[in-house]
């Protein structure tokens, strides 16, 4: 039998100092949503102020059979923060400290709410950055990115955050709360099995992340950006696959397709004009060799059949031409389109982003795939993505609430997921599995003959979590 | 009871072709050795051809209770290769074929025995690389590399191994020789917890794999180099920093201490010419910036006390002057002295190579206490290593089979691990952990109160191999 709400927020409250915990109903429905549109519920919400108060939470819950929900921004697209009425979220929000910060060394101590954006305010005063910038990243933090194994933009030259931890700090949710010590303060580190890489992308499901050392590296010298319009998607991939050769620092690769760019561009007012499907790239160079990387890079893209080019020398340069701005507002006409479509007027829009990827060479095929499922079940679709590492965010949206629509939804991603999968491509590249990619995950696994992998996580999941207390139900089910 | 050797070899050959077992006892010897001074034994050698006959291989030794060691050209410095008379040596050399390169997704297929070098041979036509590149490079095999968790003289860059494997191929040691695909084609790839990178530097003891898919990267534009003598180890220290603190693109940071610099250029005879602490760093330019980026690191090193600094503006011309062959052949000098040092004249001399790794701000510290711990034992050493990202590798040579030297060795061993320790370094950094390291895995969690660590290991061992009967005693013991 679980204890009574009170009792249980009474128990914690007296583990964290008071004003640590949350059990007012309006305020727990708001941390138990996530950044898309799901919506959970809990007990209470805890916020520890350090390893030993997180440590003691852990105890009491193993000991009384209370699930933990860890969450810091909540910021997450696929469930894996979404608590339920059986345990208590346990937010990061206070643990926020940046500990030390060593250029020396090139890394960076940090507790788990520190957000990213923040951090990389501070290490700019020292010319470095950290450099996993998920579209989230004002608010995204340290925990929530490592254990989503976060992406961005510049994935096609830093990776994702499984490259940038050193060692992390854990509690393992068993009946001693152990505080673990796991990989080292440098870079080059062999301590046996990858226990760090395995807590990282693990969802918060086998430990909580209480500290972190992260990787950092220096912001880059000069970043020239060229963006164009082709109507021919096989010139652009051709065009890609060009601008690879040339041993060129490549740090933004970036992609909206065609139909995309001209809903946008019927909203969005801008100086950047044109038609067909856009690509944008950055590439990191030094000051005096731009102007012949940006007329190497101009000639790649016009030979393969590229117009409307446009051109920056630095990235202020790019981001007061705009030339980000079809890319990071590819969604926006879908908005509209959307809105002005709604049976029902107050009706709220909701989104849902998919997260994707297929080889680059792949592309067109995807492209061309991804628009005859849209035409086949009639809901709008926008679609841009990482082109440079393959990464693609379809996005669809729709009327909350509105059960055809959703039905429709289903079957959409559905067919889309089975598509890339034959295409050799991943359901999942840097948004996780969460609740909502469970199914697509085993079909992913299947269609490798790989369904076993899912055996071996569980096992891994019973190993550090003996009583399933963590996040359960999410990646797979127990 | 285990079967007759004879009914083995004869079991093993009906699974893979004629002439790919190997029974005689010579010739076992000889792939019973690794790179470093150990030698093991086997009841066979086994050249599997593909997938299919390991996973047969497998399901045989399974049943049989016959131990596995996969290997391929046993390049590893820590037994992590090293067999046993309880089983059979699994050798990767025949599985040795490259199968697809793909510039424009940017990775490679290849099965385990192909080499580093070869594939980079082959990746050097299309202006690209694979950049790991251990001192072995020539003979290390990718599933060598993969296993060990290699890394090299570009980690300050690159990283490790686990930062380039995209996907695996692996065979499970269960009944089934179960086949399993964990990964994506694609860099970016969430499927629940990061199995690729629970086998990247796992030591051949969880799976064995038998196909990756690497990523690769172009090959850097251009490369300058500059190197340096200094007689104030802090001044080396401080001269990293401000270099670091340049936005500049550095592929290489190495370091040979000032004792090692005076007894390897007693040997070596280079133009390169000088005392004190020696210091190398390549960077990433343009053609156009290289003389800027030259100049402005000249001036950092000079103000930080550098003396008699060299200058290449390409790899070529840094090779052609010689610049890294002091870094490269830090030990010769020591080997020299050793042989002129013995006893027995007719002894062999055998090598014991250190892999710890301190934060670089701790380097001044770090040579300091290993050089008092040699004076106080009186073995000497040499000592060189990639100082970018605090990995060190000090080298000891004893003659074989002096009892006196190999015990006055593990003891100077000991305590150097301990100030590594202490430094807030790491026993092992790319050369694992194998026999050698055991205790010493031990005595670095402990210091963090993390020992539990081993406990979660040998429980994911257990999920991989349940009969402990792939690479049994390696890492920690069962």
């Amino acid at each position: 039998m679980l204890k009574s709400k009170k009792t249980i927020a009474k128990d914690l409250s007296s583990i964290v100092s008071d004003g640590n915990v949350i059990t007012d109903e309006s305020t727990i429905k708001v941390y138990a949503k996530n950044a898309s549109h799901m919506e959970g519920n809990a007990i209470a919400v805890v916020f520890p102020n350090n390893t030993e108060e997180v440590s003691e939470i852990v105890k009491y819950c193993y000991k009384n059979n209370i699930k933990i929900y860890p969450q810091a921004s909540a910021s997450e697209l696929t469930g894996s923060s979404l608590p339920r009425e059986d345990g208590v979220i346990v937010s990061f929000e206070r643990m926020n400290k940046i500990k030390n910060i060593n250029i020396l060394d090139s890394y960076v101590v940090v507790e788990p709410g520190v957000r990213l954006y923040d951090l990389n305010l501070e290490l700019s005063i020292y010319g470095f950055m950290f450099p996993i910038d998920p579209a989230s990243i004002k608010i995204a933090t340290v925990g929530g990115a490592i254990n989503t194994g976060a992406g961005g933009m510049r994935g096609v030259k830093y990776g994702t955050m499984k490259d940038w931890v050193n060692e992390l700090e854990i509690v393992i949710p068993n009946e001693y709360g152990t505080i673990l010590k796991i990989g080292c303060k440098t870079s080059k580190c062999r301590q046996g099995y990858d226990l760090v890489r395995l807590i990282v992308g693990s969802e918060g499901t086998l430990a909580l992340v209480t500290e972190a050392t992260l990787k950092i590296t220096p912001l880059p010298e000069n970043v020239i950006t060229l963006a164009a319009f082709f109507d021919d998607i096989e010139g652009l991939v051709n065009a890609l696959l060009e601008i690879k050769k040339n041993k060129l620092d490549i740090l933004i690769m970036e992609f909206v397709d065609d139909k995309s760019v001209e809903l946008t561009l019927k909203v969005l007012k801008i100086n950047i004009a044109g038609n067909g499907h856009y690509f944008v790239t950055s590439i990191i160079t030094s000051p005096e060799s731009s102007e012949r990387v940006l007329s190497l890079v101009e000639n790649i893209l016009k030979r393969n059949g590229a117009k409307n080019v446009y051109k920056a020398k630095t990235l202020d340069e790019a981001e007061s031409e705009g030339i980000f701005d079809i890319r990071r507002n590819y969604d926006i006409g879908l908005r509209d389109l959307v809105v002005k479509m709604r049976k029902n007027p107050a009706s709220k829009i909701i989104d849902y982003n998919e997260d994707i990827s297929v080889p680059p060479s792949k592309l067109p095929e995807a492209v061309r795939r991804i628009r005859e499922i849209e035409k086949r079940y009639g809901l709008p679709l926008t679609l841009a993505g990482h082109v440079g590492d393959g990464n693609l965010h379809p996005v669809i949206k729709i009327e909350e609430k509105n059960i055809e629509q959703i039905e429709t939804y289903e079957k959409m991603k559905s067919e889309i997921l089975k598509a890339v999968i034959e295409l050799g491509g991943t359901v999942s590249s840097e948004h996780g599995i969460g609740l909502d990619k469970k199914k697509d995950l085993i079909m992913e696994l299947k269609s490798k003959n790989s369904v076993k992998a899912i055996d071996i996580m569980k096992s891994i999941k019973q190993t550090f979590d003996p009583k399933n207390i963590l996040n359960p139900g999410k990646i797979f089910e127990v």
